[in-house]
């Protein structure tokens, strides 16, 4: 912010022009969009690219723009067509079909330990997955107990040797979305709770998981948006490497 | 339904004759409400009285009037206006006032074993006594496990030998509603949902555990209304006294 | 219960040991589903494959996996794809093309009677039959009533016949959901509510329908989601045996 | 519309005066309510007072303003202090304690036959009064039946041969409002269902019966507003008038 | 109703074992929908088929089983593919493309005069001709008004010379959902609103338009379900037929 | 935003001390709200006080403060308490009853013209007046046309010789919110409509008359919150300002 | 409106003539749409064509139409397939791919300037531009700031140079709709807030961005429909040219 | 969990006759609430009391009976009377009015720093304050930042050097709820974003705030009930005392 501040405080004669150059341009001319390579300096990550709705052609272009300040990329919702037109132009890239994240990481770091992703039934699973590629793209280690729904208490004990070991649980649930109240009770950190939209009927979209988590009487439960696995995964990370 | 097709059959022109002299009288000169002396042969209960919005005056002419048929009466969401009211006319009522219900049971039975309700906070315990009131009005044992939410875990399981003696299990719970759940995955018993209204904010008057018990992922469990402590006990009896 | 904490008290090394490993692998790793093969000790019934959402190999192998150790099996949401995948590893399975289940019984049981299933109209029959065919492989034996709406209320009673012999009543219906409440006025045995997404406009993908079962001015019916036959017919099942 | 046009036309001048000194005044100076007398021409039937929200002495001047030009007078949702400002300016004032009306009528006229307002539940009866006595004071005779839940089938068939005189039947009904559907079933002329805000929890004030009515799979069925007695009665009176 | 009480009465055992042998069968072998002869007794209209969901074979199937016992025939939202297959099979069928709707009527009737359709905007227009098509097959000849949107007052205007020849109007609108409100003030007949799902955003499918002419200030209007022509042509009809 | 950018470069030190001491407070220490004097150099509009929920004294407290610095002030939703302390201490205060405000205007100027507030039922009267006396303390002369709802066109026709003078209209309805789209299509100039929670039943407290106004078919309507008046007589005056 | 008060006047009889012509003919002769010469004299504007769920036919043979009486014309929601079909028939039409929109200006004219369109992220920019568009055939010269997120102000902070000449500003935003109230906060003129159905999860299509802009906390924002540029364009265009 | 394990495992004699004897007991025999003394070792701090709803005398019963067994207390939603009570049984209690909460701290300790809560209007005020207050009892220092909304950015800010010193930031608002997002885009810390009921019309008491903040367009936000002030103050305490 102080940056921001004496940028405008020194550079304003510049930055006057370049607005009213910037401002005459038709929206369309500004291509699909505008990078940001100065957001890592603000948020300590570089920019993701959302991948749902673009084309693979917008989103390989968009990961060559960043990689070129950047050594690290991150791209979520991104179908196997995306993937392959992000190879084609940076072959270190990853895939993770399940999480449908494409990865690039140019500077691997020792990594921190203490996000444990939970995840309530396997169709949750691309949600869990993606915070589990987030919050690992920014640095952090991550262990995940899958299939562990509070209708089969057993399996979700069983899990509890790992999840002791978290600093923040992250977890995900459709249907009815008791899991983060269950955990809540059980672990003494803070738990993200992403409500996912499996489920039918009366789950509306998510909205039943969703206020379930709102209302859980468990404390220290913080909720993100229905299926948004990125923001939970990037929320742990910022914890953990906080702490 | 054959005794009514019977009715109908047998003493139509009485019955015409009745239904014209009923139809020619506006409705504000049948009284407050008919009392139907007809029903427990239908559905194995006499006429329950919801109390909620009659004055204690209504609610005493009503239990006259039924006990005249009945020897077994329920008044719900009864204040203790309406409880003195109908003890002046019947010395023999009980009142519970956590689950405001008035109760006269002239022909105590063998009462039939196998209900519990388990519930989640203290601030749900009108709607589950509510419950095992009606439960035990209709001839059953209930037995209570109390305070039994999902984020203390260690609480629930505590009430585990009393719950695994269940025929049925009825599951009271406010804010996020997920004890059905859990209490779905432990027990190979019929579960009874019951959202209440206790919560804040995005519960929306109990919506939040609504719609989460609806959407249990633990298959066995039916919903009721919001607070709807009468019906579930209803349900509960008659699930055990029909097995 | 006791079985689980027993089982923490004897082999907790070992689940130790287990849980370590298990947490180390990505969820990816871990195939598309973890089969529980323990559910039938708990629940009195195995796994069950919920179809929508997965393709044919994937129901097929859940399949496979499950008859290694069940002799019963269940797909819901199937389609003839997933039947055909199934019946090439399988060849005693069957479909219900209305029902749109699989199913394989291997161990034929004297079926318990008195579940019957009503439904409202005829494009309600596909979660009716769901619900049939669920009680029907949990060992039920199942009596139906179809297009039986409120609005032809002389077919209704031309089914009270088979309906009065119910020990339970599974009501389906879609649109403005008023069967629950007319067959619960009717019948003395608890009636399990299903609501239907069918109808258009204000019926807001059946959410008309669960509103006005919810609030049914009849005692002893319970509700459960939006076309969740199965969901019925496990909760029938499990009154009628319990019985 | 013609006589709007005609006035229109002959008589502009006069009229573009009197807006303009009209709309000099601030709102505040115009009294409470602009009484509008040629609404009887347009309509059929003078100004209704909506009595809920006003001040006795608001009723009882709007009240003495229209009987000064038309022998006929309908508030709804008086108090029975707003009946008693009415009283002593009106010495022929009529209420209706359970619908809530006051009346004036000084041109009795022969009723026509033919509107029958069925009820589900006591608690209905003050919106299914206010139905019928709106029918009333607009020249109707109206058949009353009570007490009609399609919970109590008995009871509604009971009723079946004052509904079979009906040329045009209001139904009224809370909680499920599932009484439209079965009278739209049963009956061959229109059907005027009025959805109430009796009932508590996922009836959401009413919203639960109007979506059940808006969705009725009985054709025939034109639904008013939740609560609007007063409606329904003025479409149905106009309905039997204009046959 | 009586004429059912009879047939109850006297036939008795016939029914018991039609009935028995009726609920033996499996819902799907009763074919895709029971056809009911009988509803024209009592509803003065043979039964109607809903095209949408079903295959031009049941279609075409359904209408011949219907023409066996009646001269007339109306399917709704019925495609093309639909026609084709009912014309190979009646070959007086008559398609209308934009109401979507197949008629055949064998007993031409001098129609009944009154019912006008009024449509708001060209995109109303399907489910304003579903409502005419529907009323002039029950025997109503209709008059319609095109393009009529309350914010083109003068059009609606212009068309008030044919309105004001109407016994009953229905009014189709979406969006906002004005046009029967305003319709409501200026005629002195029944107003049947219509909603549609015409709109976006804020309409949510035609939420908007249906509480809009729920809470119309004017007198004299009800409501059907959203795009639901043919419930106010079946709605209309009735009224200026009974008149 | 220039003087805020310029401020910030010119006075940091002072500004990082001021903030420093400030964030040192506990809210509670920071009296009941912060004054902030600078508005009317960014909005052209002094602080406005939201007079509900905020007790006399706290809003003559407020009162003070501002007029210490401004020579006008609008306090909303004023009750006639609030009026009495005002007064006490600003003996040039004015109170409007209809439309809850108090006014101090020490700096009279020549009214800007063009605003016109066009009310639909008497009942939107407060929120009408609110949104004209908002109007003119902001410096604009209002002219008013009240019940002008649509089901009574011709009075809402004999208002437009004064409506054909507004350079904007501020149309407020409640009920079925239909007046914008009716006066939309009548004029020429923006219309800001202002939905009110007026009505009963599915009006939702408002929720229907604003979705209609959302889904206006006429262009040029703009909409404020439910019960806005102060909203729309502020974008009002801006734009009659503005232009 | 004394235009059209006149040619009611002067025209009667003719005018009946061809309304009882009219509306003898069924809807479905009308052809797609009534076209409206005369909608420029009322409302400064000829008539749009909203080309979503039109074929390009219609949209084509619409633009003919319009272009023989009016030298201007938009397409909105226009498809690249209409565009090459109203192309063919009129050849200097103009297409914009990012904003949907087909433009046909055959009267340039001096703009007006003084319209900021500010889009808050690339996802919006379909709606941005189309209120752009919009606004520039009505005569007016637009600026535009695109990615002006709130979650990065200092963007926003940089387009303020472009922002503070505007008379009024048009606010487009999806996900949580924040950019009008700080837009509001930062300028003296008018702001349109302008909700996009961009979002996923808790948005519900646009929902979550509508409530929050209806409930901006800064003075001078009016709304309109989820995605309906053309509204804001249209408005915004209004404002400045009755400046 | 292994304590609760173990308990389990060494203590299961006694504890099933505990239970057994618990459960014979009817729920209102337990007295109001069952006191967890167990909690804190769980959680790392004790029982909290949810003061709404409960009587003073409930209210000190239950924080003598925390005090037994724990230095520390927290009451939230506590009305002056219910602080009297305490007071009288703990002399060291202290009461904010504003926060509404009662705290008893018997063993300070030296606060972990890093928390700063944002406030954005000054009704938001109670809301903020019990989140600093609730941080503060679980041994945190707190900054505080006061009436910094979205519409006046430059006291927010002002507020910048408070809020860099964060390693954890609680934004608190009503209305549109736009906080977060600005916020989340300024720092690199987690931010706690709660939504109050402040507001009015389509706010829908904190609806529209909630969704807002679930959309926020920065990432590292997450989101707690409408209203809870507690929920967020914990979880921020556990974020800076877990780094």
């Amino acid at each position: 912010m102080r940056a921001l501040l004496d940028g405008v405080k020194s550079g304003r004669v510049a930055e006057d022009e370049a607005v009213a150059a910037l401002s005459e341009l038709p929206f369309q001319d500004l291509g699909f969009a505008k990078v940001d390579h100065h957001r890592a300096l603000r948020k300590g990550f570089p920019e993701v690219v959302f991948g749902q709705g673009k084309t693979p052609e917008q989103i390989a272009g968009l990961a060559v723009a960043l990689l070129e300040k950047s050594d690290r990329l991150l791209v979520t919702r991104a179908s196997a067509g995306a993937f392959k037109a992000v190879l084609a132009r940076a072959s270190d890239a990853k895939y993770d079909p399940v999480a449908r994240t494409i990865v690039v990481n140019r500077r691997p770091v020792r990594p921190v330990p203490g996000v444990v992703v939970v995840c309530a039934g396997t169709s949750d699973l691309p949600v869990a997955c993606e915070a589990a590629v987030t919050a690992e793209i920014m640095g952090c280690s991550v262990e995940r107990v899958a299939d562990a729904g509070v209708a089969g208490l057993h399996r979700l004990l069983s899990g509890m040797p790992v999840i002791e070991r978290a600093k923040v649980v992250v977890a995900v649930a459709g249907m009815e979305g008791a899991l983060p109240s269950v955990l809540g009770g059980l672990v003494k950190v803070p738990v993200i709770a992403v409500p996912t939209s499996i489920g039918y009927g009366a789950s509306f979209g998510g909205l039943a998981a969703l206020l379930a988590m709102l209302n859980s009487c468990a404390p220290g439960v913080g909720v993100v948006n229905i299926d948004n696995g990125f923001g939970a995964g990037y929320l742990a990370a910022m914890i953990v490497k906080g702490a």
